[in-house]
C-alpha cells in the first residue's frame, strides 16, 4: 500500500539518514525529555541538568565583551552614533564600519564576505604568522562549520574518496563525510603520549584505507584538539604536513580554539605558518570562529577559512559554491572583524580598552582555571584517568567500566559508553562548565 | 605530470562544478569588472552601474524600519535597557526578548530555532491563513536559501530524481539540483497568460520527464513570482496542488515575497492555506524569508520553513540535518519574529506604532510605484514587451531582438539574451530599483 506520504524513509536520501551527529543526538534528546519531566515535577536524584556537550559559554553566564556589544548595537542601529550612550571611542569604533559599508547590515554582502574584514583577517594572520596572507583568500561564513561542509562538499568526487579523520573527533566530520557519501578514515589519537598521533599512526591508517580501495583526498586535524584539549608544537605540525604532502592529501586545520590555551608555555602555531615557513608543498584550508577563543559567541554564527596554495581554477568553484547562498550573516562579520582586530590601548581610550582587558582576563583566567580544576576532578575519581587540558574547552576522560559494566552494555546491545551515560551519572564529554555547579574562582 | 596542488578541477567535485549560479555569475563578475574600471577612469557611455541583479533593496537606499533596528541593537546590547536612549515601548519589546532568551544572542539556540519565535510564526501563520500551525513542524534558516537547500539534500535520493522548476526561475533551483546531482524537470509559464501555468504544461513537462526515465519527486512553485511576477489566486493553486497530489509530488513553495503584491484587487494566498482547506493530500514545504517583503533586511539573513504533512520519520531527520550546523544565526532569529509580530496600535503607544506604519507605507508605496513604472517604462520600448508586475521585486521583459543580433550571438558561440546583456545596453533582468536613477516618487 502506497504511504500516505509522498516522502518517506524508504524514498528519501540515504546520505541524510546515514549521517549521525552526536552533538545533538540521542543523550541530547535525552537530556531534553529529562529536563521536561524535571519542570513537571517528576523524581531523579538530581534537580537539574547542565548541558555540557557542546562548548557553549554564554549558557553558563560567560558574558559577551560589552565594546563588542556596543559597537555591535550601533552598527545595528546607526541613530546610536548621534547619542553620547556609549563612548566616543565605541561609536568611532561603529562609525568606521559604517563609513566602509555604508548600507549596514541590512544588504548582501559581497558573497566571500565584507572586503574590510577581509583585510583585518589577512592583517591579523600576518601578525599571528609571520606570513603574507592574502584578503583574496578569505572566506568569511557562518560559523566555521558551514565553511567545513563547503571545503569537503568541494573536494569530495566520489563514494570512493576518503578523508582521514583523527578519533576521538568533533562528530560534525563524520555526520558531513556521510552528507557527502564518502569514506571515514580514522587515525587514532594516542591517549598515553598526551593525544598526539605519530607518522606511523597516520601511515597505518592510510594504508589500511588504501587496501580498502579508498582514495585518500585529505586529511583533517584539530588543534587544538577538539574534544581532547592537546596543543601540537611545530614540529608535531611539521611531522603533519610532511605526511600530507607526500601522499597528496589536502589539510583542513581546525583551528577555532587558537586563543584557548591554558598549558604553561604552550602557544599556537597555525599550520599556515608551519607550511609556509617550511615550504611543505601541501594544499590547506584553515578554519576559525567566533564562537569558541574567548568571546564564545555562538549564536551570531561568524567565522572564515583562508585557502592556502589551492589551485585557483578551483577557487573559482569555491566562490562560486559560495555565492549560492548569497552571504553570511553581517552581524557575523563585523564580529569576526572585532575578533581579529580587537581594541588596542593605542586606538582606544585607557578606560575603555582596560575593561575590555580586564573582561577578556577574567574569561581566560576562568576557563584555565575550570580546565585545570575538571581535570583535578577527574583524576580523583575511582576508576577514571584523564590527560591534562592543554587548551580548547574539553576534558576527554577515559572511564574504566567493570567487566559487568561492559556486558550489561552488551546484554542491552548499546555501547558502554552510551551505558554508562545513559545511567545519568555523567555525560560522556566533560565540558569544563560542569565544574561551574561545584566551584568557581 | 602530477600538479603542484593536490585538488584540482580533474578531482575535484563534478556537481559542485556543474552547479551554475547565474545571480552572481557571468555578468555579475563583469559588471565588477566595469565597476573597477570606471574608477580607475576607464572611459564607458556611461558613468555608474546599478547592480540590479538581486534583490537587494537597501543597496538602493531603502531604509530599514527604525523600530526594529532600535530592537534589535538593545537585544545586541542589553545595556541599552537601562537607558532612555529609545522610547520605553521599544525597550520594553527588547525586554521581553531577552526574558524568554536570557542568554541573549550569544548562546546557541535550539537547532530548530528560538521556540518563543517559532510560535509567533505559528501564530502569524493561522491569523494569515485561518488554519492551524504547529512551532514544531517550523524550522527557522538564515535566509530561505538555506531551507530550500536542506529540504532538497532531504528529498533527492538518486541521481534519477528529478524537481519540477518553472522557467523563468531564480537560478538557486537549478544550482542546488546540479550539487545534489539530481534531473531538472522544467515547466514553462506561459507569458502571454501573464506568467501562469495550466495543468497540461505540468503535465506535458512530467510526461516528457517520464519518458527520458527521470522519478519526478518534486515541484518548486514561486509565488509571488521570482522574476516574473504573478500572484497566484487561490483556485490556480488548487490546480498545481493537485496536480502535485496526483503525482506524488512534494511540493515546495516559495513564498518570501508574500508581502510584495502590488496589483489592486490581488492578495497572497498560501499553498498551506489551499492544501488545508481544499484537504489535498500532499506534503507540503513552504519557505519564508526576512530579506524580502519591506523590510528588505538582506544581509541579516533570516528566514524559516513550515513542514506540512511531512511524514514525521522524514521530520526527525530534516531535524537531525538542521542540527549539524548548529543555529540559524540569532540576530535573524529575533528580526524574523519582528516580521511576524509587527509593533501594533494596541500593544505600542501611537508615536512608536506611528512612526513603523509610515515607515512600513512609504517602503510600499516606493515599491509599488517603481512596479508601475517600471512596466510602463519597458512597454514603451521600441522591440521590448512586458507583463504587468503584480508582486515581488521584478519585471520579467522580453526583448526581441533581430535576426542579425541573434545572428552574431550564434558566431559568437553565446545565448542572444547574454550578447544583449554584455553589450551593456541593458542589464538582463530589471529591478525596480532600477528606475530610481530615473525617477522616484
Amino acid at each position: 500500500m502506497a504511504s500516505k506520504h509522498f516522502l518517506t524513509v524508504s524514498n528519501m536520501s540515504k546520505a541524510v539518514i546515514e549521517a549521525e551527529y552526536a552533538v545533538r543526538g540521542t543523550m541530547s534528546i535525552l537530556a531534553a525529555k529529562i529536563n521536561k519531566e524535571l519542570k513537571e515535577g517528576k523524581k531523579y536524584p538530581f534537580t537539574e541538568i547542565t548541558e555540557c556537550n557542546i562548548g557553549n559559554p554564554q549558557v553558563f553566564g560567560q558574558a559577551p565583551f560589552t565594546y563588542n556589544r556596543q559597537v555591535l548595537s550601533a552598527v545595528m542601529n546607526p541613530g546610536l552614533l548621534s547619542t553620547n550612550v556609549y563612548h566616543k571611542d565605541v561609536l568611532k569604533r561603529a562609525e568606521g564600519y559604517l563609513n566602509e559599508v555604508p548600507c549596514g547590515l541590512g544588504a548582501y554582502s559581497d558573497s566571500q564576505g565584507f572586503k574590510m574584514v577581509r583585510e583585518n583577517i589577512a592583517k591579523f594572520i600576518e601578525k599571528r604568522d609571520g606570513i603574507a596572507s592574502n584578503p583574496e583568500n578569505i572566506y568569511l561564513t557562518d560559523g566555521a562549520s558551514i565553511g567545513l561542509s563547503a571545503s569537503l562538499q568541494t573536494i569530495l568526487s566520489s563514494p570512493n574518496d576518503g578523508v582521514m579523520l583523527p578519533i576521538p573527533q568533533y562528530p560534525l566530520y563524520t555526520a558531513l563525510l556521510s552528507l557527502n557519501q564518502a569514506q571515514k578514515v580514522p587515525y587514532y589519537l594516542n591517549e598515553k603520549a598526551g593525544w598526539r598521533v605519530t607518522t606511523e599512526d597516520l601511515q597505518r591508517s592510510y594504508d589500511e584505507a588504501k587496501q580498502k580501495g579508498i582514495n585518500v583526498r585529505a586529511l583533517v586535524v584539530i588543534n587544538p584538539g577538539n574534544p581532547t584539549g592537546q596543543v601540537l608544537t611545530a614540529s608535531e605540525i611539521l611531522t603533519i604536513c610532511e605526511f600530507a604532502s607526500k601522499n597528496r592529501l589536502v589539510i583542513l586545520g581546525d583551528e577555532v580554539y587558537q586563543k584557548n590555551i591554558y598549558k604553561e608555555g604552550a602557544k599556537f602555531t597555525s599550520f599556515k605558518k608551519v607550511v609556509a615557513e617550511n615550504k611543505v608543498p601541501v594544499d590547506l584550508i584553515s578554519f576559525h570562529s567566533t564562537s569558541k577563543g574567548l568571546m564564545g559567541e555562538c549564536g551570531v554564527r561568524g567565522g572564515y577559512f583562508e585557502l592556502h596554495n589551492i589551485d585557483p581554477q578551483v577557487q573559482a568553484q569555491i566562490t562560486k559554491l559560495r555565492t549560492m547562498y548569497l552571504c553570511p550573516n553581517t552581524t557575523g562579520q563585523i564580529l569576526t572583524d572585532l575578533m581579529v582586530k580587537p581594541p588596542t590601548a593605542q586606538d582606544t581610550a585607557p578606560e575603555v580598552y582596560e575593561q575590555f582587558r580586564k573582561e577578556e582576563e577574567a574569561i581566560f583566567n576562568s576557563l584555565k582555571y575550570r580546565a585545570q580544576m575538571v581535570t583535578k576532578f577527574l583524576k580523583g575519581m575511582k576508576g577514571v584517568t584523564c590527560n591534562e587540558v592543554e587548551g580548547a574547552m574539553y576534558a576527554f576522560p577515559r572511564i574504566h567500566l567493570p567487566p559487568r559494566a561492559i556486558e550489561e552494555a552488551k546484554a542491552r546491545n548499546i555501547s558502554p559508553d552510551l551505558l554508562y551515560t545513559m545511567e545519568g551519572i555523567f555525560l560522556i564529554k566533560y565540558k569544563f562548565d560542569l565544574l561551574t555547579i561545584f566551584s568557581s574562582p
